[in-house]
């Protein structure tokens, strides 16, 4: 049976994260929002005995998971993304939480006050913000990321082992969203992290990833999602 | 052999959360850095050549796990702390990966613009942070878990099944942090939580938990933690 994603259907958001892993394993999916509207997934964050916090959510069968990291703990092994060892996959895992951080302070630059309000009710907040992340917060990912690569006993190519992982994928769109938001910020601190730039352009570079951001399933960039161009935050 | 955990000595902080579930489980642990100072933790920091992105992290053997909701993931089954199938499992961690939302909110409620400077640099955008978390978030996150606890096929006394798990524990140590932070709000909202009220007192009166909680191991709250009471960000 298909898994169901459910997510909001006009931007990337965290939900592009399980659909890049899903996207390169060939996995048969339903992305239901945005084939059938919002309302079912609505419906799915009421839904008794174990309701999601929040999209996204994946439905395989009986079960429904929410939080991103989760659902790529999830799937990892059943798509083939993960290693086999324990130490392997808790290792992915950690780092897939601290991407996960990088997401959520990334789409603290433009919403440091409130998710619920605009970006014009908090942009001089905004400001302040998305000048420690430029200068502090995204250094320190990125050259975390490439200090991984470089310790890694198997190579610089992949986060984990010698294989692709969910981490080297959701890296991938850290980097894409990234250089959306903050191009001159990023670029500054791509040019000190040749293995981050390599896994980027090693991820973009496979088969079914490049037929899918060629294709319409790739929602663009824009200023509803967590990655957006806001010139006066990239300094 | 003994856990190794590695974290901040002076705070509470996300340490506290793996502490409970060792604490709970009666295992074997060293806090490494009170007891020997924060040298041994830094360098672990550097550690290939798989390096945690900061404390807290565990050592156990020669696995290192950084990441909170990673190390509780590690820990569960060890410490008999989540249930055996799969389903129970992975609704557990999403459950620990919402609370740890909240937590990263609730942090940020004093540090809106940036981790590295002083409260008193960022008291003004902290005030409206507080405001939208007292009045939305914070109630959010604690409806949710009423919300999971009422929907429990198995009953509201736990969150997953019949057994208590690291997410009930957490749950504790959330609501510990709120009430300690924002008294008067997080009364408020525990008035209409009944069943989140009565798993935290549950977890109190667990023998180890108690003994732990009237121990010096247990650091009090202050306000270098994650949790500090600023009266003026209580509404």
């Amino acid at each position: 049976m298909a898994y169901e994603l459910h997510y909001w259907p006009m931007i990337q958001g965290r939900g592009e994260f399980v659909r890049l892993a899903l996207e390169e394993a060939g996995a048969a999916y339903v992305d239901v929002a945005r084939e059938d509207g919002i309302d079912g997934m609505l419906a799915g964050l009421d839904g008794p005995p174990r309701p999601p916090f929040a999209p996204p959510y994946l439905r395989d069968g009986d079960l429904v998971i929410g939080q991103t990291a989760a659902i790529l703990l999830y799937l990892g092994p059943r798509l083939g993304l993960v290693g086999e060892s324990e130490a392997d996959r808790i290792w992915t895992h950690q780092i897939q939480l601290t991407l996960a951080d990088a997401v959520a302070e990334a789409h603290d630059t433009h919403h440091p006050i409130a998710s619920r309000l605009y970006y014009e009710e908090q942009w001089t907040e905004a400001a302040r913000r998305a000048e420690d992340f430029r200068t502090h917060r995204l250094p320190k990912f990125l050259l975390w990321l490439e200090r991984v690569l470089a310790a890694n006993p198997e190579g610089p190519r992949h986060l984990v082992g010698h294989r692709l992982s969910t981490a080297d994928l959701s890296l991938f769109q850290l980097v894409e969203g990234l250089a959306y938001a903050f191009p001159r910020a990023t670029e500054r601190v791509l040019a000190d992290t040749p293995k981050v730039v390599a896994l980027h352009r090693l991820v973009a570079a496979r088969p079914r990833i490049a037929a899918y951001l060629a294709s319409d399933r790739r929602v663009p960039f824009n200023e509803d999602g967590i990655f957006r161009r806001y010139p006066e935050l990239d300094g």
